[in-house]
């Protein structure tokens, strides 16, 4: 079943490390950040329109190259981070070396949200781009973004190869089309084909000053700066000159993400696309450039769902990377450290399905309401990121330290601002989840690692000599046997009893009439074995509290050193329906006597069928 | 938790028996039959009124004397039923005694999916009832029922006692409004102070024959027969002479019922109500009789609420009993045969609430759509139980034989009849569920009854040489103990081991790398204790397949009589949260070695924290 559905197992020797040329490593690091520009606009129009009606116009480009200059500066900064951490410098990486734990942490929880809304923003940004093209699937948004998620999950716990050509040849052809929409837009306006409807827009009481509208529009925009870091993360995966390969994919792909944002954001302007429920901006543009309809347009809307599906799937491939470096560290629970059959991080895989499926239809699938989160969480490990490549420079110097650190100290400042404008402008929209999720997240790594560290103190060997005192000390114990009847499962019970050299074999019988219980004496001493007899009689139904009472009173009598064992035989019934039909009560008895501080439990299963 | 919210646990002896007086025992045992006089005329006018308009109210009584004619033959029955099975004639008993296994498990699934639909169409019931007075209501009249459900399966669980005043105040109290009520109504008709609004009726276009809506409406009617075996299952509950009680508060059951039942419909008759989906019947008439928003109106409805919930509170009370009846037979899982601290069968109970709630919400609170259901397996378990007796009486003979066997013969002929009439008539709107979930009841009962028997065959000791012979066989084995590393769990395990007498310690660990092995080999050996390490080496990742595959092929080594021991030292984290950081493999691998014939599994727990 497993193999159908996931493929056979893999071999450790199968575990492959691509290493990507310039050409092809664009788009497996750029596809998220291309992407952003699909809705980025659009969420800097909503702002601007209902406060200013056609006049966002006038503001809009303003605030586009606002962005785009923000974009400039990161690339700079980012640029440093490729040169000072060849092994990949991802901001957990950058603030914990250089900052601490604290922030390290900080920042692995931003980027672990970050990478949850990169998912659900993603599938739902999708999920317009499909609602928008087919009016009549917008009911069902919220399960159109579920599907994308799940179709994700699926390719991913199967372990899909990142291959290079899967991810080039969408990405590639989605600028492509982006550059065709852009030229044939400015083309056909410029030939005066094209005359903007007039659309009568109703504004809402503006009592916010223009300022207050324009930082919050910056900060709606500052979601195409999502995934501007990929680079830094993955220098190891490049070619020989790595770092070199590496700094030409992040000024292509910061090339690409300006060139594709200012293309389409002139097209709005000059087009006066103002977006609603029904179609996102793009959609609109695509619709009045090629005509809605046309297969062009079907082509436009298709390539944005497939550029926003990569960009999720890099948020599968990474997140549960992060997380099992953040496991190792003991930050996080164990099981997503090692990887599954398929050689993939599975556990970190269902996690973040589970976390951006709930996100999903908890904000029922719309983009517009996850994004003031998405920008927040980014933007913290922007922050922290930057401080910490300031403190890296301080602390390691050398040739020409100062400008470097200069280049991550302003970067820190901008970053730094531009965290307070989306946290003020967005708190009461979204941003705050952010920061009680991040607070909470610490807080829970924090527990996590203080767990670990003490039952690894706990585990750890001291004491050599005590140990071969305590292993020497060893000698055979009493073992307790709780029987109910004389059955086949007891007779193979009692022959395990007697195949282990215990001390005394103690049966133990526990029944609400004395009379039953002496009738079973007899039968089982017909056996003729050298074993004890004990019965209790009951008025209470409570024949398992009465037996757990007594293994404690009797495990209590025993030196601390020493181990009362418990022989148990238990039904093992594997058909899963038939297992219904039986009470499974050793199994919970045992579960019951394992915290009993010097009790072992010895289960007989007797197989039945 | 559990104390707080069920009272502590009870002991055996606390188990009452109170026995009921004729008095006292009246509402104990009529309060189903009374209350299905809260919708069954209802049910007869929405049939009747659709067909045939205003033409309704000159058929609508005949329909009702009709079915108490039924009931009246009902009570001579079961008063025969009452003479032959002092110790209870259920239906189950009764068909299963006289029938055989098959009728008795008809009768059986019958009477258990009777019990849910008593509490789904009581809850649905009584929330109408609560609707009718506060329109307002309406759109959560489901989540109104559950609410009932919830608040009855709560007192079961905490067990209350069924004491006969909780039960006979309530009762009383509704057969004295509901007389008000009669005699208010006819006193203000023949007063001439009501007279009926003029309702215009659209009925649909008449295509049906004026006898095929007749027998339509009497089949709906035949809900208001509901409860009335209940008598009969219950004698020994009575004060001596028990029969001669039970008879009489039989026949005073039917007295009220008919009277009740009787009055209302003359009354609906009279005041030409027309019931609708906002309000009942009874509330429509307790409007016109005492005015709409009038304290009288909300007695009745509040009465009406409360009749409704002692009528569920009986399945509750007797649906656990006879399933525990039926597990004992070994026909349902054997969960339900035992009883929980509070002495009460919690697991019927909570059974109970799952069905009934389920059905509750699948038919969106209605309880016009569940009583079809209803109706058809109340009357296959009448019949069965009719046909039983008529059996009972040829089989045990006796004086006068021939006249019993007469009566309960007219009994089956009627009974079958009717339920000829309510399959056909109500098949599509319903019956057809009754029956198909019957058929599925009947099946798996008689698959859990083979595996029960399977299991119990396997379990038997049929030969005490050869148990004899198999525990003098028994003899020191090979226990193999997985290690991972040298922790203190470890020692502990080892320690365990040696303090039993194994003829051989094998310390099997898996690996992906030699050198670990061969340095954990070396740490080990310091101990000195007399043990052979193995170490096998995967470049997969599938530690624990290896393991398993190492025990499976030892095991196989070994003759069939012996068993081979695996160790394993577990971690026992008590903390349910700390829990979830653990891997629990030791329990998965566990689990998986219990189903390899001859492995018998000692978890040496270690305790954290």
């Amino acid at each position: 079943m497993r193999t159908i559905l996931l493929g056979r197992p893999l071999q450790d020797s199968e575990l492959g490390h691509e290493k990507y040329s310039v050409l092809w490593g664009i788009p497996v690091f750029a596809s998220d950040a291309i992407s952003s520009v699909s809705y980025a606009g659009e969420e800097i129009l909503l702002v601007l329109i209902p406060a200013l009606g056609m006049l966002s116009f006038r503001v809009f480009l303003p605030v586009v190259a606002a962005i785009i200059t923000l974009l400039a500066l990161l690339v700079f900064c980012y640029r440093q981070t490729i040169e000072a951490y060849p092994s990949g410098g991802g901001a957990y990486i950058v603030a914990g070396e250089n900052l601490g734990h604290l922030p390290g942490l900080v920042a692995g929880s931003a980027l672990v949200l970050g990478y949850i809304l990169t998912v659900a923003v993603s599938a739902c940004a999708g999920a317009a781009a499909i609602t928008s093209a087919f009016p009549g699937a917008l009911p069902y948004k919220a399960l159109i973004a579920f599907g994308i998620i799940c179709l994700l999950t699926w390719g991913n716990l199967r372990g899909m190869r990142e291959s290079s050509v899967m991810f080039g040849v969408p990405t590639y052809l989605f600028i492509i089309t982006m550059i065709a929409l852009i030229v044939t837009g400015l083309v056909k306006y410029s030939m005066g084909l094209y005359t903007p409807e007039q659309t009568v827009i109703v504004t809402e009481n503006a009592r916010d000053t223009l300022l207050f509208v324009v930082l919050k529009a910056f900060a709606s925009g500052c979601t195409a700066l999502t995934g501007v870091e990929a680079v830094s993360n993955g220098v190891p995966n490049f070619r020989d000159p790595a770092q070199k390969n590496a700094k030409k994919v992040l000024y292509a792909m910061a090339g690409f993400v300006c060139l594709v944002f200012l293309g389409v954001s002139i097209l709005i302007n000059l087009y006066k696309i103002v977006p609603n429920e029904q179609a996102t901006a793009v959609s609109q543009l695509a619709g009045a450039v090629f005509g809605q309809g046309s297969a062009m347009y079907f082509v436009v809307q298709l390539m944005t769902v497939v550029i926003l599906a990569l960009a999720a799937n890099t948020a599968f491939a990474d997140m549960p990377l992060l997380m099992a470096l953040m496991a190792r560290d003991g930050y996080l629970p164990r099981q997503l450290v090692s990887r599954g059959t398929r050689l993939n991080y599975s556990n970190g895989i269902l996690l973040l399905f589970a976390s951006a499926s709930i996100l999903v239809f908890a904000f029922r699938g719309s983009q517009h309401l996850l994004l003031p989160l998405y920008a927040s969480g980014v933007f913290i490990s922007f922050l922290l990121s930057q401080l910490g490549m300031l403190v890296h420079w301080k602390r390691v110097r050398g040739a020409g330290w100062q400008l470097k650190a200069g280049i991550n100290g302003f970067g820190t400042l901008v970053t730094g601002v531009t965290l307070v404008i989306i946290v003020l402008m967005k708190f009461l929209s979204g941003a705050w989840v952010t920061l009680v999720c991040i607070v909470l997240l610490v807080y829970m790594m924090l527990r996590i690692k203080k767990h670990y560290d003490s039952v690894a103190d706990e585990l750890r060997v001291t004491d050599l000599a005590a140990a071969k005192e305590q292993v020497s000390r060893a000698k055979p114990a009493k073992v307790i046997l709780p029987v109910q009847s004389m059955s086949r499962s007891f007779v193979k019970t009692l022959d395990c009893a007697l195949s282990c050299g215990f001390s005394e074999i103690e049966l133990y019988h526990v029944c609400d009439d004395e009379e039953k219980a002496l009738a079973l004496k007899r039968r089982i001493e017909e056996l003729g074995v050298d074993a004890r007899f004990v019965y209790e009689v009951t008025t209470y139904r409570n024949v398992n509290e009465v037996l757990l009472r007594h293994v404690q009173t009797e495990a209590a009598k025993l030196p601390e050193y020493q181990n009362l064992t418990v022989m148990m035989g238990a039904l093992v019934v594997t058909h899963p329906l038939q297992r219904l039909l039986h009470n499974q009560t050793t199994q919970r008895l045992a579960r019951k006597m394992e915290r009993y501080p010097n009790v072992a439990v010895f289960n007989v299963p007797y197989l039945i069928g």
